[in-house]
């Protein structure tokens, strides 16, 4: 299970379902991947990995290269940040002790600009770069994880020291195929700020109604009230990215909403998180477009009425 | 406790929490008051009425000229109609049945043009009033009553044979008369529309908001973003109600917000609903003026939102 000679090696910061779900297929198809944990640390040390998927069967992974703390990590050339980005700015420390000089550092969260509070912290060598996750993955129990459906990773450059788009294209390109030789989707994105936005069409909805109304997917397509407001909402992210300078490709939001309606039933993370008493990632999957928005004169009163309900129910489950 | 010569025979047509509240406070003032009840006949003909009152103390009123059927009820001259908007329809052969000709009946409800339903179903002999009433009250158990603050019952004409202002304010004077005279502060209002949009300056943000965040005025009014909520929500009824002609009196949806701040916490009516698995009054409180302000040309997109939420729990409360 040794990364082979020339296979970089991959920390893992952060190991809930996706950083969990992804350092396993990773680890598993050779690469050397070692993986940061908190409160998991001694389950996952002791029992291992455990990956029920829908798509690929039953996986596990044991023993797992598990550390509790940084210090203990080999210098890693890619580190993948899996952890909620309400921890990005806690997590800092730890990247940069785990990291290679000129190390890769891949944030697979949700939201806009999510990558920005973390670039302050990091040094100007490390390159930063955004993953948007296409999948249905949970957390069952330490290092226990149930993978739905899907799975693509697709990745685009934040910032650091490639200065040119080829430079940075060859970046997101080794990373791109780190993970399809892992047997994952994933896709180079030009423009990553433009990809958050139309993952935002799906997250915003979705998320938040989950919450609101205590419903997963399958209720929530099912009923003329909520089919109406998931596609009020999805408009509203569509017209936001649009005065923000990020038109969508037509009917990517029809899409998106099909796509839903075939998919297994699904809580998305949102709930996972209200329902474990987590902090919501309102900041990055709310305030921040809501902020942007404004900032390009645009009002979205159905996503700011969403967030403002999110609000209420965030501090009275803290 | 019968009614003395001359006093009107009031009829009470749903002896809930409003028709239970005022009716008992007629009675007590010495109107003779004849309760119509369906599941709560048996309780109330049993043990009475009893109203624990914050206001008035603890008062019961008992033995209860209850009825079962309209048919047993005298001709009344007064009817006040407390029950739900969403039962309207079928309560008009009661109604007709326990009036007097040229009687006057007064529907003590919130939302829009909720006697337009009941009108058409009347005949044309009848007076019909609309009554808003300011009050937190709830009903306990079957025949017990929590009056909890406030009480007025503000009241305007709506159609029926009084053809000019002079006959129809004459009436509407002769029903603040039967409250006044029983201690419940009561104005005569010259547009019951207007009025009405007035009143859904509260309820469109408090009703709702309870229901889906399930909570009580209290910590509505202590948290920044339910607080910004409902002063969102109530600017778009304002804006609903101009567009509609009516427009608001100067500083109005800041005083209902600071009276609010005042009241003792406080369910409204629709938690109560909810929690009892009644059917929400969406289409009164929330459709009604929602196609008012369409129609007009003036979208409420907050407004909506709510009631495509709420409109998702009713059916899943059902």
């Amino acid at each position: 299970m040794m990364g082979a000679v020339n296979k970089p090696v991959v920390g893992i910061i952060g190991t809930g379902a996706i950083g969990g779900f992804y350092g396993l297929m990773l680890a598993r198809a050779g690469f050397d991947v070692h993986f940061l944990l908190r409160s998991e640390f001694s389950a996952v040390a002791e029992h291992g990995l455990r990956v029920d998927s829908a798509v690929h069967g039953a996986l596990t992974l044991s023993p797992v290269q598990a550390y509790s703390s940084a210090e203990d990590m080999p210098p890693c050339d890619w580190l993948l940040v899996g952890a909620k980005t309400t921890s990005n700015a806690g997590l800092a420390p730890s990247i940069i002790q785990a990291a290679k000089p000129g190390a890769r550092v891949l944030v697979l969260q949700n939201g806009l600009d999510v990558e920005d509070s973390l670039r302050e912290l990091l040094p100007d060598s490390l390159h930063l770069l955004g993953g948007l996750c296409l999948i249905c993955v949970h957390r069952d129990a330490p290092g226990q994880i149930t993978h739905q459906a899907l799975g693509a990773v697709n990745i685009g450059y934040h910032s650091g020291p490639a200065t040119d788009d080829a430079a940075r294209m060859a970046i997101v390109e080794e990373g791109a195929g780190l993970f399809r030789a892992a047997g994952i989707d994933s896709q180079a994105m030009p423009n990553l700020h433009q990809a958050r936005w139309q993952k935002l069409v799906w997250n915003i909805p979705y998320n938040g109604l989950s919450v609101l109304l205590g419903a997963s997917t399958t209720p929530l397509m099912a009923d003329v009230d909520s089919r109406a407001s998931i596609q009020a909402l999805m408009a509203e992210v569509v017209q936001g990215a649009k005065a923000c300078g990020h038109d969508m490709p037509p009917g990517y939001a029809e899409y998106l909403f099909l796509m839903t309606e075939k998919m297994p039933d699904y809580w998305p993370s949102m709930y996972h998180d209200f329902l474990h008493k987590r902090p919501l990632e309102l900041e990055a999957i709310y305030a921040r477009p809501l902020a942007a928005a404004k900032a390009a004169g645009c009002e979205l009163p159905r996503i700011e009425a969403l967030y403002r309900n999110l609000g209420f129910i965030d501090r009275r489950n803290a």
